[in-house]
């Protein structure tokens, strides 16, 4: 699970928020909005290294698909949105025909909240071996696809990319697709909104910080991401409780430092690592799951048409 | 998972809140604490219809074991624990030798902060169905124990309370013995403490409120709960930053309407229904699961002994 | 999991093995057969005392749907088979439009060969909690349902038909739906075919025996059972590859008491209790389950239709 | 799950075999015997190719453990193996204090019989990250420990090999330590017995053939093995069948080729690979994973017990 800070992991939100503190565009900074039936999809492009400053993110292409249905059983809805997805990624994968694609679902599988990654990876519908093995069963309008949960730290004792680095040098794909739950800066973003990004993930970012990056830099492939935030940190809670609190008596809220410090105070037995999450997670999770899963079916397999993706999860 | 209001479920609280308060002791209520070697026990008792009205509960008697060594792997710690808890439910227990006792692990399996029950459930050692079918095989030192977790009403469609009712009727035991997930007032709380209650969960109890109790009115059969806070409120959270920022300046919090207003406003999406976990849940519910199941085996089976409760856990 | 004995509870092995031996029709017993694109379906209806003893089992209906492609993933065939399965529950099922149907997953679900009872259960769409708590969110073409896994003696120490009579007298349902794994005579039965029989689970059926069945008689209400073949006991594996042995020279297989105590002998460490299943036996369980939790999706709402049965899939 | 042709896997049967069928010792192999509490040791060195190629196993040491207490719930029996493994895994190990080892749980999580290695992965304590990321929570008495399980083809797409192979380029330990289930040739040593051997998992070894060996010479460290059977093949139970049955009738059983032909036959629906396994198959696996994860922490960490083993099992 990844933490985006206020407004950085979710290039959407950085760029609206540095939108309206400047009042102007941003140079180096391409934004693209659309709806569909079900939502908004929109694309932000960092084009240069003085957005990317300015962003303080790395250049490339990130995808936020909006889309509240994600929280309801709503199977229509969820055949729009993994149209959208899978057009998404469509426009970010460049392999050929046989190209070989790494599904890699991170995470941890005991913690529901966390466990997007590793449900996306048990409903990918895993190709590769049919290839290698047994090609007179090769499923007609099908890619090479592999897929893998490495599991998390406190689960193996070993860092997510060492395995991850491992295996790609093995399997050698020509694109890794990393899924992760994230964490959002407010409430109303759990489970509401599908984020890519082509650049992978970056070391850094978030608040943890010493993860180790899955990008085309350490893995030596390309490198998608797809995430979907599942919690918010509990000191966004308590930091927008105050907030919210000092704008409706007209004040200025309390200095940084001091909000902070109340707020570490206040959610220290856990070292601050607290999650705020909806009740009803298990489902979210299994919504979210089953799209992505269809999304990246649909994308990488062109056999399968969006309204048929239910069927191939595994 | 039952969710303990301010001071509501915690008998403790309540009745520390209550004495802050007042200052006094209060009429009908008889409070014991003690310590062991890794941590507090405290009986609260409350033997009047006074001290009842006072402390909001039924009469009854409420232990809580405070032990912080229930977030840590440490095996010393944890056979003590499971010593303290199978002494005090075996004084809550008054079955005969040959009674037969079912363990009912409430919540969903499905999201980790509520498994802490249907784990407990997976956990117990259950002999029942040796003694009918097979009491050639009967294991020395056992009693009749069944066990069973009933899902909720996302995944069944039935009330939990249905479901139990129904099968207490068939089982018909001498005692039911229930393990829930809490929802705590304070961060702190969480996996640090277990609880034990005479009198069983009680209806209204808590903030959902519409869902029914079990108790000896409703089950028929004497009903001991076991619970863990898992989680606090999201509420409750904001709620405290905001007092603690106004205590530091030395003013009054502002009324708890307004709060209270912001605070849903902030925590609207889910219907306010917005947890606070910590982000190892999963090895703490692993933990609290354990300990409780080895409490029961103790207390349940006088063929086992602390030393080896991790032995017998299914 | 229930034992079909050689001929007993599938219907259709009866019915043609006794065919076959007499050379003419049964009286009381009407055999329809028609195929269909994926399979055929065989209706045998018991329709007299006389065609009951003859056939070992009470009158009533027993529909076989054989469909090979229940071992492929090929959801146009899975579709049709839902299709086809749908329509003989529907045939089968007497409710009102407000009819209150309750889905019962028997076996094991901690053993891959008998969990497939307790994966329909799992992935059942169920919407009783609707109706009772939430009439405003009702979804549009859906009938009562409700959704349980009574797991297995070994797990819980309680009978599994005591569970579902409880709950059966508290949640009342019009219908009962049992959902269990079988055992077969032949390896090329397993996950082959899916059997309905609108007379519920029988007592002594199979070669277990003591088990309580679940029928009208025991629970109160009609009781319809849905199984698919998983397993074949090792017994027969023996029996068939001597008979097979024998038949070949053209001599007269030994007198079965001496077939029956060599093979005793040869699988006497488990008591017998020796099931023969495929190596993929989780990928058979998958299709299995999440066809017949289809089938039952189609056949209980009218709203949802065979080619969208994998969106509902919980 | 590999498979042990007739005294193949086994070097235990091998020898016995070999031993009964030329009436002599084998010159190149050195059997040692001896009993403790719950069962048998038997240690078979190969320590010439001579021995090698008569045994047709690599030169090495193979260890079996025969404790039929593997087979019910015995808390001192389980201890006393316990004991017995860790001893012969000690004598095995050849690693520093500060030695790195990587346990790998091979096999198939979704299948019971084939879960033995994911299982005891799950139960293993895991250390290295402490050591990596928080070196003053190291706990005392420990060793430097991860664990992994790749998955099966049929769930990742990917060879197992290639992805220990990977992972160990990057863990570097000093030792792999692999745990897989077996299949037997006979029905008695179904979850009987455990398997150690300091050679790793041999290419071409069982049935299946194909799959690539885990060895010193695949990962470039020290590969030790350790097994349960969990399985026969169903082909074994119809071939001793019917040797049994011409064996009372003091005959000759038909030509080998003959009855292969037969048994090939009847079991030709999913290719041969049907499996006979008790139905009591996930009590079995549970505590055969319970022992090995234990055994493996008291090889590997110093400060572990045996009478304490199951309180470190996660």
């Amino acid at each position: 699970m990844r933490v985006c800070g206020v407004a950085t992991d979710l290039a959407l939100e950085a760029h609206d928020a540095l939108r309206a503190q400047t009042g102007r565009e941003i140079p180096g900074v391409v934004v693209e909005r659309r709806e569909f039936q079900n939502g908004k999809v929109t694309t932000v492009n960092i084009t240069t290294e003085q957005g990317a400053q300015a962003m303080g993110k790395p250049p490339g292409t990130y995808i936020t698909i909006e889309a509240p249905a994600l929280r309801v059983t709503d199977p229509e809805a969820h055949t729009a949105i993994v149209r959208e997805l899978a057009e998404a990624l469509k426009g970010m994968i460049r392999v050929s025909e046989q190209g070989n694609i790494l599904v890699v679902g991170l995470g941890n599988w005991n913690a529901t909240p966390d466990a997007l990654g590793p449900r996306v990876a048990n409903h990918t519908f895993v190709t590769r071996h049919v290839y290698h093995f047994a090609p007179e069963h090769i499923p007609e309008g099908t890619r090479v696809v592999s897929a893998l949960s490495p599991g998390v730290l406190g689960i193996t004792g070993i860092e997510t990319a060492e395995i991850i680095k491992g295996v790609v040098e093995h399997v050698r794909p020509e694109l890794v697709i990393c899924i992760d739950a994230l964490a959002a800066g407010s409430v109303e973003r759990i489970a509401s909104s599908i984020q890519l990004c082509d650049r992978g993930i970056n070391p850094g970012s978030g608040i943890g910080g010493q993860r180790q990056g899955l990008t085309e830099e350490t893995l030596g492939v390309k490198v998608i991401s797809i995430g979907v935030p599942t919690v918010v940190h509990a000191a966004f809670i308590a930091r927008d409780a105050i907030v919210k609190l000092y704008e409706i008596h007209g004040r200025t809220p309390p200095q940084t430092a001091e909000m902070e410090g109340i707020i570490q105070q206040l959610l220290e037995p856990f070292g601050g690592q607290l999650m705020v999450t909806p009740k009803e997670i298990d489902n979210l999770i299994k919504n979210c799951a089953r799209i992505i899963a269809g999304g990246l079916s649909v994308a990488l397999h062109p056999g399968i048409i969006p309204e048929r993706f239910a069927d191939y999860l595994q």
